[in-house]
């Protein structure tokens, strides 16, 4: 099985956008996706905890993404979530990764001017 | 349990955008989401079947959709899925509805301008 | 993209189980998946609007699912979902159905005994 | 935003149940989730990386999966992903904890008796 995960947040890093020598594009920035839980004696949404994911995308998807998402925008991403322990000679740690399959910015906090790049094909 | 949804696709109509009388701004409109599956015999990715939806926003989402979001765009959005039977004299149907909690253009088909209208609060 | 959905809920038929022609085993039932929302008015959780499911499986888990899951069983499950248009010469209509890939009995509802029929592989 | 998943995987260690002070029963287990690709040079699916949770459930949720869940069991889970990271005198690490709303055997990997403790009430 595949650990699809959908979620929203906030960019908190500039995107890094690379080529690998094989010439494939990538693109990667830190997410902050902050829940929102109701607190009942105060009747209203309050924020909770932070979850914390490194988001990274490929080809067209890494392509667009370097030129149209800023750190501070708002976005709402689906993909496959991979936890990796990793560790050198000094420290170790967990690396929290989603591949995106989507990306877009969330409406919900702006608007958007949209240019395809790509024709429709289905 | 809520029946949560992500998906992507192409919009299929202009979206329809009202004002309510106790002043609830909605928009909503068609979907074509169409299922991709890897093609063993010839070795490549092939369209398959394509499920429709009618996609609904409520509030900001509903505002900031209505001016960004146009027949032909191709979006990622997360919901709650409502399926619902209905009968008039005539006829009788299912509308199969997802109310968007977030949505935005997918940039694996197109770059986007964003322009944030909510400040961050967390 | 492929519409991956999770539910869970009451099992509102006995399950089918059959072979087809080529010795592929295939069991559906009906779900049931009925929404809960928090009534602020009340302070307490109330039953929402149901969604009606078709929950088909094959192969392994068609087979497992048919000595294990009765009329009047609570589970949870994850697959695809399939919304599906037909027509007949009398009537026409929609069909919504979900292709599980994993399906279990919920057990916020009950126990369970469970007996391995596949060894651990990874 | 909720940052809900669902994942299917091999229960690794003996569940833990207790109660607090306050009365709360919780029970916890780690999971593995180990992905599986289609290898399209051979032709076969095989085993991918695997992604490791601790499973928390809470309440009647936990009082069944306490007597029901086993370590070696394969099941099916979908709840709240939470990313916390931690820190004492001598080390610092991260927990990646699933709250689980709803959880079962996979039927895929075997066959249940399932016996009901809460009256259908929805």
């Amino acid at each position: 099985m595949t650990d699809s995960i959908t979620v929203s947040g906030l960019v908190a890093t500039v995107p890094r956008h690379i080529v690998t020598g094989e010439g494939l594009p990538i693109t990667s920035f830190r997410l902050a996706s902050t829940q929102r839980r109701f607190d009942r004696s105060n009747q209203r949404w309050i924020d909770g905890e932070t979850n914390w994911y490194t988001i990274t995308s490929f080809r067209q998807l890494a392509i667009n993404s370097a030129t149209s998402v800023g750190k501070g925008d708002r976005v709402v991403l689906t993909g496959r979530l991979k936890i990796r322990e990793w560790e050198n000679a000094d420290r170790s740690g967990t690396n929290i990764e989603i591949e995106a399959d989507s990306l877009g910015h969330d409406l919900m906090w702006g608007t958007a001017q949209f240019s395809r790049t790509i024709a429709n094909t289905g």
